[in-house]
């Protein structure tokens, strides 16, 4: 990689985020069928592949899971083999696939707007978060991206990547993952908690390094995670699910600052 | 929406970034298909359908389509009626889809690594740029981001949305499309040249104000556009595609610095 910094140009060594694509199959006993292809950073593979397929409704618990694993078929090349990840179901069919073919490719009509958005989370069987929820304390909030920035190992050394953490509303942190895509970086933190079955508590809260963008927040609601924070801008669509289903929306949390978007009565 | 800064604690009025479903019908005169729904910002949507499907490689120009039109049928609702985007073709058949569900959705083992998603650019069509290029002046570079920050209309509002923006590489601002997804940023940009039909010159440069994954890379060569620039990191995945195809890719570009991932000899 070739430097320019002002008049200087220099050759140096640069680390590079590393970007794979990931299959995601879903076995049962008797059918098998690939719900997923996503560009992902390689790691935490298994909990991308959980959190996934529970943020999309298509799993409701690790119980429905007997294992998973890289799909190492012989007849898949050396280079892919790390690049697809089976989830094996303890049942004999597959779940049905419906709402997941609908956000991805469909062929028949359906309701698009935000509204429709919105009801499709409660069709998923997302439900609101209690009313009463733990205090949360602003020099805690204000705090947590310096713990997250601490804490991610990746970034320090290529500056590219997306991060998510999960706390409690201590400021403890309990988890941080990492991924090319922000979105990945979350299901990975999903995975994370079904796997490790976290149970779903009141004071959770997820951070992440980027916007909070409608699929940010379904994959909180789904993960059972009612507050989130972003350093950056919510969506105006993020901002309608958190007040919909009682969740703590938090934006532009950097330099001192951060802005409620939902759930200010929590402070 | 209430901000917190320092200790002090105010209600304030903000403006979100609108952030709404978009579906992408493409029809032929005896079938219909949807193809996509993208979480989009409202805004430039006949570009971002155009551009979605000749980056996915569904359209191959201008001509295939007869007009694009939003669909108002009357069993649509009103609040959707904005959010479906119906392009229309000039031939009776829809064109082979199988690609672009092997993106999205399949049944059926595909390669699945790095090299593969390379592969499948050139099934897709995609040649490399001829070696000779125009030379590209690091002060001319430099200035990109700040005639792109300048040019954003909802940003300075939002603070939420990912721009790109389409220059010569005497720097000159040919186009800027903003959104809340940074892709739909750039297929905004690829349709609206699809659109003017700009042809596909040499000096045409991308800036983009996040990172260049290997998705960004994909809808520039396919656009044409053979010179990528992002204010933050390159994925090696990006870098490979640059590599491949003959692309100049510059990353972390702020701060009177940028880095040169390929294409260092047009300096």
């Amino acid at each position: 990689m070739q430097a320019h910094k002002g008049t200087a140009v220099r050759w140096k060594q640069d680390t590079l985020v590393a970007e794979e694509p990931m299959e995601i199959r879903l076995l049962a006993r008797e059918e098998q069928q690939t719900v997923a292809v996503t560009m992902r950073t390689p790691g935490n593979d298994f909990e991308l592949a959980l959190g996934f397929l529970h943020g999309e409704g298509v799993l409701s618990g690790l119980d429905e899971v007997s294992h998973v694993s890289y799909c190492l078929d012989a007849d898949v090349e050396e280079d892919q083999r790390y690049n697809i990840v089976s989830v094996n179901l303890a049942g004999r069919h597959l779940p049905e696939l419906d709402r997941l073919e609908r956000s991805f490719f469909t062929t028949s009509a359906c309701g698009v707007c935000g509204k429709a958005s919105l009801d499709a989370l409660e069709i998923q069987g997302c439900e609101a978060f209690p009313k009463l929820q733990p205090n949360l304390d602003p020099a805690v909030v204000k705090r947590l991206p310096g713990i997250l920035a601490e804490a991610q190992g990746l970034f320090q050394k290529t500056g590219g990547l997306h991060a998510a953490g999960l706390f409690d509303t201590e400021g403890t942190l309990l988890a941080v993952r990492e991924d090319v895509g922000r979105h990945n970086a979350v299901d990975k933190i999903a995975g994370w908690m079904l796997k490790a079955r976290l149970p779903a508590l009141e004071n959770r809260v997820l951070l992440v390094s980027g916007r909070a963008s409608f699929e940010i927040m379904q994959k909180a609601l789904a993960a059972g995670i009612p507050t989130v924070c972003a350093i950056s801008a919510p969506s105006h669509l993020a901002v309608d699910v958190a007040r919909r289903f009682g969740m703590t929306l938090i934006g532009f949390l950097r330099d001192d600052r951060f802005n409620i978007y939902a759930g200010h009565g929590r402070f």
